[in-house]
């Protein structure tokens, strides 16, 4: 699956599995050299982590192979910058540090959940513990607050770096906005389904936005471009994370690594109990909210949830839903001038999201 | 101590208690009328923890009148900013973004090393949970960015702005690399004063000075000031944190809130063990050892350490260390212009850092 040693850094090169659409496979060695050369901290121990976190090393500071993440963030940043007729080669270090704001992002959010694995692999506070955790994700993301800074260097347009940086801490905002309602919402079970797309707008639709704005905008897309791009990631937004709380209830164990019914086993407010909760008739309401008010659930628990979504059509509710905001996405980019074989990996893309089983 | 009500968001009113060096005092109710407007998020119960970490309010939301926190970042911003002439009304906004920094770290810390309470009060994941404080953290720092992103708004000067947005990621990076060696140093016995003292001066120093760099620069100081106001920031860092490690060695409970040899019984490698370390003869060293490996330390523990210190000259080593970097502190100022009674007050200042008991 993957070539042999690179000339950067020690690192392995990737490169794309068959399967992966051309938006998230053509840049991903370029966005992987870029990270790579990003997160050279002085500290031995500290780069160690950080290249760890992001698939780069093992726990050792070994170079590996490894196609860990989708780098989705990056590869939408990159799309848009491309959609505009901008430079690849310029749009690089603001892609990566996109990547490094969602890669902080994922270190807090494992601490938070106590979470022990991630893409099959242990987390960064599992194997460092949480204070060195903690501190590694906050280094991550200064790294990318120094990325953005240093734009300049590349376009002479301070006032253009300066969108680009304000783009990117409003983003994350957002983004931590949506983690802690996320918070408020645990334990709950009166959140509908609107409150609950609101949550997931910020949470996971506000940096997929921001990438595309910024790709946009380094790529100088005029305003109605940039604007019509930046919606688009808000949609694709929608599309990523109602497939992922799909895939938390109905994916299988082979490829998510986690069993059916996971997010249920974890009495996760995704999607489908949102749903159903709000739909189901009053007995089984009242047995969903008893159910997620135990301390620990069995299989049986699971099975009479997984029943219930079953009456309720939850799974075709999340399923059409998923459709409904892919469909947006591709109508956002309707009235804007784009090659048309760009147009076609952006429709490959939104089918790969909607169908993807990881 | 306090004056009622005043206008401003329902908070009250701070009044520069008879102690507090001028520096630390005059412009007191300023910062905290900024932080108090940079905090307001949309978020109710967001904003309920920012304001009460800041010391604004209980933990239900209500104003409450405290002096939490000595702003002493803040305060050397505007000092820096006074030195070199420049508007105090315009420094405000940058001298809370710094502040805002600092307490997001305090907060991390505070999570990271399990502290129940600070300053007297129960700390922010004592009361809301780490998760939440994790995050309400990582927005307290955001809206720093912010501030930082929106100065063009106050100063028609894009260049200084990004030197700005440079300085304080630059600083807040060093601050997080020396958090990170600090916890690397954990349990280790090995550490010299050198090593300890390049550690502090990343973890207090950087921003400290970044404090009196970022002043300088938005005050329009020339280049030889600002590197004066800078230097002296550095020296100031160590004063402050080499006090600090005093007091968290001999400070008395009731005015550190902390017990005689708080940091031994914490077992801390704070800066009097770790030149007891490396001065004591062989036999008391392997005592100091083989008591930093146990579990839990009893009272007997901690009078043996002391009378280690003691016989080591630990104290006197700290005190003239400090008294060593007030000098230069005071140093680096005498060849810069600066008006009679501003040096006065940094005489003071410094005075009161060598000399405070909290």
């Amino acid at each position: 699956m993957f070539r042999a040693k690179s000339k950067m850094n020690g690192a392995l090169s990737w490169r794309q599995p068959e399967d992966v659409p051309a938006i998230l496979g053509s840049h991903r060695q370029d966005v992987e050299e870029t990270l790579g050369d990003l997160v050279a901290v002085e500290s031995q121990g500290l780069q160690t982590m950080l290249r760890y976190h992001l698939g780069m090393s093992d726990e050792y500071g070994n170079p590996i192979s490894s196609n860990q993440g989708k780098r989705f963030r990056s590869s939408l940043c990159i799309f848009a910058c491309k959609a505009v007729g901008g430079s690849i080669q310029k749009i690089l270090p603001a892609a990566a540090a996109i990547e490094l704001v969602h890669n902080f992002s994922l270190i807090h959010d494992d601490i938070q959940d106590n979470d022990l694995e991630r893409r099959h692999r242990a987390t960064l506070w599992a194997l460092w513990g949480k204070p060195k955790a903690l501190q590694a994700g906050n280094v991550m993301r200064t790294m990318a607050d120094l990325v953005i800074q240093q734009l300049n260097k590349l376009y002479d347009d301070g006032e253009m770096v300066a969108t680009c940086s304000r783009l990117l801490t409003a983003g994350y905002l957002e983004t931590v906005e949506g983690q802690f309602l996320d918070l408020s919402y645990e334990g709950r079970t009166d959140i509908d389904t609107s409150k609950y797309l609101n949550m997931i707008s910020k949470k996971t639709g506000a940096l997929i936005r921001t990438s595309m704005n910024i790709g946009a905008v380094t790529g100088r897309g005029d305003k109605e471009t940039i604007k019509a791009l930046a919606n688009c990631g808000e949609y694709l937004g929608y599309v990523f994370q109602v497939r992922d709380d799909y895939l938390g209830t109905w994916g299988s164990e082979a490829e998510t690594g986690k069993a059916i019914g996971n997010d249920i086993m974890r009495r996760k407010n995704s999607l489908p109990v949102v749903h159903a909760l709000e739909h189901a008739d009053p007995t089984s309401r009242h047995r969903l909210q008893a159910i997620y008010q135990k301390e620990h659930l069995v299989d049986e628990d699971i099975q009479e949830i997984l029943d219930i979504f079953g009456r309720v059509g939850t799974a075709d509710y999340v399923k059409e839903l998923a459709q409904k905001q892919a469909d947006y996405a591709i109508s956002a980019l309707e009235d804007i001038k784009i090659d048309a074989e760009l147009r076609n990996e952006f429709q490959e893309l939104v089918e790969f999201l909607l169908t993807r089983k990881q």
